[in-house]
């Protein structure tokens, strides 16, 4: 198979099917599936496999062109795809993403004739808003190259440490990446990187997914437990952390990943410059403290079991607490904006304040 | 089997034998097994079958012990006592009650005559310890349950929510533990405490031990990842943290299991109060800087994988990340004094500060 460079794509040759990576599965195996409906969409975006703020984005606009397609009697009414649309936006609450491309769809589709015109329209619009995330994230890549250039220079060719939590990889949006974007652009260019790979429980996309993305770019790489961050900058072994984010705050508050938090706490005790890189598209025009963000609970069982690989090569999950013992799983954390250093979005570098996001975005709002 | 208590005992029967309960087993399998030599103990120790570092102290004592026992040719000479002291020393780096209590037993030994008086002697001693340890544990929960006394009245009878990393219960000294001395007398005297029981990457101490022991002794109590507890302080939803130590520096620098560092800054972040429990056979009366502590780094498979019960009920270990993948596990780090509210001793609460510690420790040294 040809390497891939993207998580999901229209079935090159069905009309109303869309191709997905099951991240759920990966590292131990790569496994492409079909999404027919859109509640195949919205289940692929309940159940993580697919996952990620520009990916869950472009996952609901496929998810609206399966609605066209698969519309009752094939009549692709208002009513069948607000209907749809609600549905795709209560699948995840944090990543803002998922309602801002689903809106997007809507409004495109709502004064069309009620005929196929509509499912080509989906089609084109959901096309457009991937293709839009991949140059986001091409872009994101060229602004953040500099901040690693300038640290490469200052080591004078030793290795450029930079930490990361979750995945925030082209996995996560559509090619290249937020986070990883200028890792993957500082690689190309030769610039000595390294990455310490938060394992990011408790679903350990970072050990799962972005060493799994790393090492398929030949990217240096270390695995670690997320605890060991702290300790890694206080030994001056971490030059920078950047991270995702799945809604951001027109201000600048951070919501990403549980833990994000601590190691941006971490960073500014340690003097390490804490970025998050973002597509404008995981901006929330509409929220001004990061606290209003809705922060997802998810199944406890996350937290109880561990999928992996069994020493005969079977893929398993195991029970690491007592039986009886209760969890919680909270999906993410918001980091204030204070203790970010600056944004990386397709605009440029700015700092994470109402002000310096104003700057790039006049308009207050994302492009397609 | 009547309730275990402590997690180390001289056989009932068999001279020569020490028992211990192996904790790499714990939750799913309880399983005692017998240490008949100084290697059996050492073993024991760096394979974490026993861990925390009032328990390894203890452990050493009785290493010392089954070292008198094991003499070749029956002659407890100070070569033999001093080579096996040496390597008891060497299993582990980072907390130091292991060489206080194997220098301890060492002192002892050295002028009494080469027969089996030392053994006797070493028995004697290594009972002292053990014993002297629980009663030290025994305090720290006498001293330490008037601050969670204090936040029960004032959420008047709601229950006082406690964050813990890694196991510092009874299962990592002699009895009570130490962070979970103060829990388990609230929880006697009918105090409402939950505890939020970080899982504890890489190999997950708290979810397998803490959670266990908490659900033994009926504490309310919710396994949570390691990423967790900034978030649940920033909603108010801890009232304090305490946790353990492996060894404090006699200014207040406080190394314990990797991530507290990360934990304590969210306390100061969010005006949490965070408290270090431990016996004064923790502090290094040597070392002014947390710094100058040796950190230990362990085989990079405890975070590559995950033991637990599969679905069939069998132990087995699964691997998460990609086959190649590097990993690193560092054991340990270093939260600074400034970031810790107070230190639980069993001779009261005290600043994390020099003069602090020396107000209870005038002597500048533990006891036996």
């Amino acid at each position: 198979m040809q390497a891939l460079t993207r998580p999901i794509w229209p079935h090159p040759e069905k009309a109303g099917v869309v191709q997905v990576i099951d991240q759920r599965l990966l590292p131990h195996t790569l496994k492409i599936l079909d999404l027919h409906s859109v509640e195949d969409a919205i289940e692929a975006i309940y159940t993580l496999t697919v996952r990620g703020a520009p990916l869950i984005g472009a996952s609901a606009a496929w998810g609206m062109y399966l609605a066209a397609c698969t519309a009752p009697g094939g009549r692709i009414s208002n009513e069948w795809m607000e209907e749809s649309c609600e549905k795709i936006k209560a699948a995840r609450p944090t990543a803002v993403n998922l309602a801002w491309a689903a809106d997007l769809l809507m409004e495109r589709v709502r004064h069309l004739p009620e005929d196929e015109t509509r499912i080509s329209a989906m089609y084109a619009a959901a096309a457009t808003i991937t293709d839009a995330e991949a140059e986001r994230c091409r872009f994101i890549g060229e602004y953040g190259l500099p901040l690693i250039r300038k640290i490469a220079e200052e080591k004078n060719g030793k290795p450029v440490n930079i930490l990361t939590h979750c995945n925030a990889g082209w996995l996560a949006c559509v090619e290249y990446g937020t986070a990883t974007a200028p890792v993957y652009a500082a690689h190309r260019e030769g610039i000595a990187v390294h990455v310490w790979v938060d394992e990011t429980r408790p679903l350990n996309q970072g050990s799962r997914l972005t060493a799994w993305e790393l090492g398929q770019a030949g990217v240096e790489h270390t695995i670690i437990a997320d605890n060991t961050g702290g300790h890694l900058m206080q030994q001056g072994m971490v030059d920078m952390v950047i991270v995702g984010t799945d809604r951001t705050t027109y201000t600048g508050d951070v919501a990403n990943k549980i833990g994000t938090y601590l190691k941006a706490l971490a960073a500014k005790d340690n003097g390490v410059p804490f970025y998050v890189a973002l597509p404008s598209s995981t901006i929330d025009w509409t929220l001004e403290k990061g606290r209003e963000i809705p922060i997802e609970t998810r199944n406890p069982d996350e937290v109880r079991y561990v999928q992996g690989k069994d020493d005969a090569g079977e893929t398993r999950r195991v029970l690491v607490p007592p039986e009886n013992s209760p969890a919680m799983d909270f999906a993410f954390d918001v980091t204030p904006a204070r203790l970010v250093t600056g944004l990386i979005t397709e605009k440029g570098v700015c700092p994470a304040t109402k002000e310096g996001i104003a700057a790039l975005f006049p308009l207050g709002k994302a492009g397609e």
